[in-house]
């Protein structure tokens, strides 16, 4: 069972913070339903955000490759990280502009990420990565050569000062607002996946597996 | 026609450079499609990535709200922010796990935010922000009070230091990994609209408009 995270003065919703959460369950919930993350980080003194995979195994999170490539040049010592997650699920519309919004499930983590220098932590990380991606990939395809583990970089961020944040339900407008001849409500969004498409380049012959099947 | 920005140290694509651009169509074309961004700046030399709406008015984006007012501390002068979009477009299934990737179309913004004081100015800048949430809301939904225009803080970012990253296609495989019986292709991606969903508390008789009809 996972420990909770207490909030810290960074984490702390302080702006509606009826919409903060720091259970794990909830953390986790967020964090394996989102594909990409935004990585911010200090170069310079100035603000880096960089999308980018990444994957949960039990209390780290693990990115890898393009983002961390940025980062090297001040990763000696750990580099402190802001990697936030954020899934939109629909178009908030209320009678007043003031109160329009979005429907939202996003989570923060602040930390010091380092360097996974060890061959089989290093696997386990990208294992977690691949897997993220799509459920079953890591033992479909061709593990890593010795060559391409070494030219991975993969860092390791602990999962210990986090915060959740989340909006649902329909738009919440000024009391004498409701008496307006104004539509409202919620337009749901998601992330949807398609019919997959093949390699033009794939061997005749190869048929599509389950784990892929599955995601469309 | 906006001028295109040309390339500074920070905005240099250096990985992989073949998927940079600059020109501000490309830049324009993903920022009007993306709903959310991903906004970095850094609060006592730690960086911070808050997700927000935005919007874009010629040269310049705009955000305001929440994002914004976890900013308010340091913005007598300004504040230097990084305003990344990304726009998730399919998965990337390689036959080896090193190759594996995602589709993507990325815009990452650098610049000094400035606070929009003068009133007609900020009823502009919201105008494009609730417009960019759903084109024609603005003129349907009550416009703000003199109040509610005090209370929101908007920021403007010039759209001057800007750079799109952009992969597509199939995968990319080593040369000699194209004869193992592993499947590989793409699985395309997209956020999705669903039916609206009227308000619980509409008011009887309010038809939905087409401006939130043809968004779904």
């Amino acid at each position: 069972m996972p420990a909770d995270s207490a909030p810290s003065a960074r984490t702390q919703v302080r702006r509606l913070p009826q919409r903060g959460a720091y259970d794990r369950a909830t953390l986790d919930a967020i964090l394996d339903a989102a594909f990409i993350c935004h990585v911010g980080f200090v170069a310079d003194g100035h603000p880096v955000v960089i999308p980018t995979g990444y994957g949960r195994r039990g209390d780290h999170l693990y990115i890898h490759g393009s983002a961390a490539s940025h980062m090297l040049h001040s990763l000696q010592a750990g580099i402190e990280l802001c990697l936030t997650v954020t899934l939109l699920d629909g178009l908030v519309l209320a009678r007043s502009v003031f109160h329009h919004s979005v429907n939202y499930r996003s989570v923060v983590v602040f930390g010091r990420a380092t360097v996974v220098e060890e061959a089989s932590a290093k696997l386990r990380a990208l294992e977690a990565i691949t897997d993220h991606i799509l459920a079953g990939r890591w033992a479909a395809a061709r593990p890593p050569s010795p060559r391409e583990l070494k030219a991975t970089l993969v860092l390791e961020l602990p999962l210990a000062e986090a915060s959740a944040k989340i909006r649902t339900g329909p738009p919440s407008d000024e009391p004498e607002d409701y008496a307006l001849p104004v539509w409202a409500g919620v337009v749901p969004a998601a992330l949807t996946f398609g019919e997959p498409l093949a390699d033009p380049k794939l061997t005749p012959g190869i048929a599509m597996p389950a784990h892929v099947r599955g995601r469309s």
